[in-house]
């Protein structure tokens, strides 16, 4: 990926900024993003987090790894080039959301280091904020939890490319947020991103 | 496209319904999907429009074909096929922007009548509200305009695949709207549009 074909077009800028959308919204958008293995709690954890935000009155809107893959990108598949380009394209979909104003939690396993860069790098050429957070857990643990059973087929070979399994997990270096789901509970993993949200000013 | 190659997936569903967002935002997501030649007016109408809505106190935001092509389609050029999958995968963000409470508008050539039905089975599939509204001017009065030089190269074979020169338009049978540019000022084009969603009660 990556070739410019498009030619002949041009940026049209619009009238309103984000501090205009700021001013209406009462929220700064940014994209977090939740990356970790399956089962490690990212989904559960952005729906927690957008009930706790609507509650709070802001917006949130997650975008989901398998919510996507029925959408945008039910043309990708699971290898590694498949998962690159599925990884790329949710990145320019955040951004563009969180330059809207939204608070956009984007759950996705996104186990290459390469990928996540890549993710951040495209908010940073939009000049879109971007929070990476780490949701760590045991690989033992979850195959203990497993609670729809795809680690068991993984190991049986029944599902091929399976992030932990049969394709690695690059854990991140350095992560905005680190959150172990095997230590914090569901409550306590929303209220530190709240916190950090309001310590850094987002609303 | 439209193999899903995607399994072992499930839809994750949220806590907050549209609903819930109408009663934050104060307005009821839509999709404005603007479609038409280049030069007929889509991304100048998008641009006042989005001013407007927000001196009214409402959120609008842009997907633009020139602007979208720098990011997420940047790997796609303009043979047929790369136009449909262009099409494809901004309605799918069309739609998930307009679910998150967005009134996105969308301002695409899109010049292929089956491309657009697609845009509305996409926005049907989800539940989205979606509008078409047909930017028309007569292809002899953009010929004349030409700001860009885009028809004059065009006619001059230095642009491949350009629409209503090299490459049809399929002019929409029955669009929500119905725009002629060269009939209808900018400042009166927005104002139908307003009405049209005050009418509508989107917001």
């Amino acid at each position: 990926m990556g070739r410019i074909m498009a030619t002949n077009i041009t940026w049209h800028n619009g009238e309103i900024s984000r501090k205009d959308r700021l001013h209406v919204l009462g929220q700064s958008g940014v994209t977090l993003w939740l990356t970790g293995l399956s089962g490690s709690g990212k989904s559960t954890i952005a729906v927690a987090l957008e009930k706790k935000l609507f509650d709070l009155g802001r917006i949130c809107y997650r975008l989901d790894g398998d919510n996507i893959r029925h959408g945008l990108n039910s043309d990708l598949g699971f290898n590694e080039a498949d998962r690159s380009e599925n990884v790329r394209r949710v990145a320019e979909v955040s951004a563009l959301m969180a330059d809207s104003g939204l608070i956009v939690a984007s759950s996705f396993i996104s186990p290459f280091i390469k990928d996540r860069d890549k993710v951040r790098e495209i908010h940073t050429r939009d000049g879109v904020p971007f929070i990476e957070i780490f949701i760590d857990c045991p690989i033992e643990t979850l195959k203990k939890r497993d609670p729809k059973g795809l680690y068991k087929k993984a190991m049986a070979g029944e599902i091929k490319n399976f992030t932990g399994i049969s394709q690695p997990y690059e854990v991140p270096h350095s992560p905005d947020m680190h959150l172990d789901t095997s230590k914090v509970n569901l409550e306590e993993c929303v209220s530190l991103i709240i916190n950090f949200l309001k310590q850094n000013s987002y609303f």
